[in-house]
């Protein structure tokens, strides 16, 4: 482990080169712009490091897969990572062009290269650098690269359902996202699932004169927000009869857990412009966060709100809104009930358009593989991680512990002012290669459990 | 008033040539738009047809003033009407261009055809006609053309205030929208008010990952739908205190102008492709649009709800509302009674922005100008008018009711299909001559009332 980290001093230059190539080349798949060339990229790449590459055509980006099998080992570490990336406007807010990667003040800044390209490449570099050094890794690697991570993964659970021996191992994990504001690496033993969703209230054929037609038109926006108002209250409870039904409150670990990771308020409120928090009462910050469903609206639109004036009774109104569950809710449980209560409240016209969904997923903090990454990460960061029962976003991590049955564990490696999803996302060249030295003490320690 | 019928049928080219070249000039005040221009061109115009004509500037588009005084005349009319029209997009759906105007099947095709150009247009017409065929008018007439009505007249009530004296008259008499769908002839004797407001609630100072802040942050959206939810039930019925305490029932005489409307319900429900109409139950389809004050939703903006998917906790929500007022009620009175309700209902943080507010204003349909105009209408459309007691829409008409306390009629020139504020606006080229030949009919009978 010692000589590989020595490998990665010795070819820093070597490292960051690699991965300028990589965020030079564009890979939006919100726009399918770039994807199948940046996927030869990683086979390539792939096999440049020492693994058997093969692109898998799927419904939509296709799929990147390398394996390595190690003649002995006990174990496979499945490593999951996406090579897409978002968009990039409002493009003159970047510093400098988005796949024109840029080293200022010790970042390295282009679009993808905290999300979430620099740090799969981080996994590949750990690869060669064991390879370099130690003649062959631990374990049996398997890497497989979404392209559609950004938009929801939409073929990746089908991917996993058909290939489930090309993807047999012991364990997953991923990097991806930013660690703790106070810079500590930090493990996430799960995710929130999402359940997202469209309503569409229909009125009037034609946006109709207000004037001439108030009093008499029904008007879909009117009758969105009644809908809504009866689908949540003014305490934040959701009023949709079972949405509650499978929530179990956090257990004696997580609860200790969740104590020790930091938090603060007050900053937070200030970083926000807010003057308070808000949420259920009786709950925490973080079981609000890792222990509780929220219904959210993600966005509302309905006739005009731009510059000038339009009196109007709108045509249409629609809500966009994200459920995100917690272990044990099942989206398709719950988007069953929501349907039940717009049948049952009289909004059975009402246009419902799922949007995507993922499961909730979580791994034991205390399973070994757990306990293994802790130390992994302890010898990488050179300090202790902190660890996350489950976490508030959304990744398709069930498919590794829902559908492979397999413990599944992510560890950032961005920094966490990557800026990802926004203007100037940047990777701190230093949380780089923190994350190949993590990576090389997870093979380590991953290949002895 | 025979004979200047006949002079309007021997100078029909004419009236359509003077008619084309006021449309070819574009003035969209929400843009700044040939304003200037179009107000020199009616100066020339008015003083072609015989009236002391001048341009005055107010803080927006410039007021084009005509008048001509009749050495002996008992009375004294003001006609109304505006020169600046609405913007042409979608251009695209033009078949025209919108500033060339064109003739098809019996119609001048332009932006402004028939909103407003037209309809006054036809009042200089008929000044012309009277005066090249008896020498002088029957009474004194005085003109006013808005270059702001399609922007919500902001400077007409100032301007008004202030030229108390230019403005003297005894009636006043606008022509502006289209008649009947059954093609007959209309009179307006009111119309409602409007107070038009936008309510913001803001959020985080940025649109925030709904995943790693849902459960925690307030929503704005969400107060939004809570806030118009506690506004309006689903009844239809206002439940801001105090928001029904001016409104009066209809009395005998506008009951019995009411039942003589046409209404077809099922047909209107066919055209608007709905199922049903819908408001306030125990009223009647003219009682809500004329005797009822309405709170209508114009638009709803929060977060995201185009393709693709952006799940966040939006920064701000806005609702934009119209209320429709009715006579007696008053908007800056209504504004106190919404600000109070927000006050008492725990959103006085939420910020209320007043857009526009137009007074309602009734002249009574028994009044002899009623009475007048009506035989003028009878004997200009060669069919008797339909009397509205009042309209559901909003016109400054208060500027000349409340301010100038002066009875004041709407008679609109223009063809039902008129598509004001479309693509593809027209006018009935027949429709002209006969607002035309009204209007001399208008002098003749205002004249001796």
């Amino acid at each position: 482990m010692l000589s590989a980290f020595g490998y990665v001093e010795s070819h820093r230059e070597h490292c960051l080169e690699g991965l300028m190539r990589l965020l030079r080349q564009p890979s939006i798949s919100t726009l399918g712009l770039g994807l199948d060339e940046c996927a030869q990229l990683l086979r390539t790449e792939m096999e440049s490091v020492g693994l058997a590459a093969r692109i898998i055509p799927t419904a939509g980006s296709p799929i990147v897969f390398g394996e390595r099998r190690v003649p002995g080992a006990r174990r496979t570490l499945l490593l999951y990572g996406h090579y897409d990336v978002q968009p990039v406007d409002p493009l003159d807010q970047w510093e400098s062009p988005p796949f024109e990667p840029t080293i200022r003040n010790g970042r390295i800044y282009a679009r993808g290269s905290g999300d979430n390209k620099g740090q799969h490449f981080a996994h590949l570099k750990a690869i060669e650098a064991v390879l370099a050094t130690a003649g062959d890794l631990p374990l049996n690697v398997k890497v497989l690269l979404d392209g559609e991570e950004e938009k929801g993964s939409p073929n990746l659970a089908a991917f996993v359902r058909e290939h489930r021996e090309l993807l047999a191992a012991d364990y997953v994990y991923t990097s991806d996202g930013p660690y703790h504001p106070s810079w500590r690496p930090i493990i996430r033993c799960g995710v929130r699932g999402i359940l997202f969703i469209e309503l569409e209230v229909r009125g009037p054929n034609r946006d109709l004169h207000s004037g001439n037609w108030g009093g008499n038109v029904p008007n879909p926006a009117w009758r969105l927000v009644q809908l809504l108002a009866a689908m949540k209250g003014p305490d934040e409870r959701v009023r949709i009869p079972g949405f509650y039904d499978e929530v179990k409150p956090a257990n004696a670990l997580e609860r200790e857990l969740v104590r020790l990771i930091p938090l603060d308020e007050a900053q937070i409120c200030r970083d926000l412009g807010l003057e308070a928090l808000s949420g259920e009462v009786g709950l925490s910050y973080y079981e609000r966060m890792f222990f509780n469903p929220t219904l959210n609206i993600n966005g509302l639109g309905s006739g005009y709100v731009g510059a000038g004036s339009k009196t109007i009774i709108p045509s249409v109104a629609r809500a966009r809104l994200d459920v995100r569950l917690v272990p044990d809710q099942d989206p398709d449980v719950i988007e069953g009930r929501i349907r039940g209560f717009l049948e049952r409240e009289g909004f059975g016209d009402v246009i419902y358009r799922p949007q995507h969904r993922m499961w909730p997923s979580k791994t034991p903090a205390d399973h070994p593989f757990s306990q293994a990454i802790t130390r992994a990460v302890g010898a990488g960061f050179g300090e202790p991680p902190i660890i996350y029962p489950l976490s508030g976003g959304s990744l398709p991590d069930y498919v590794f512990t829902r559908i492979l049955g397999l413990p599944s564990l992510m560890v950032p490696y961005a920094n966490p002012d990557e800026n990802n999803h926004s203007p100037n996302e940047n990777l701190d060249i230093a949380s780089f290669f923190k994350g190949i030295r993590t990576t090389i003490a997870v093979f380590h320690e991953a290949g002895r459990v």
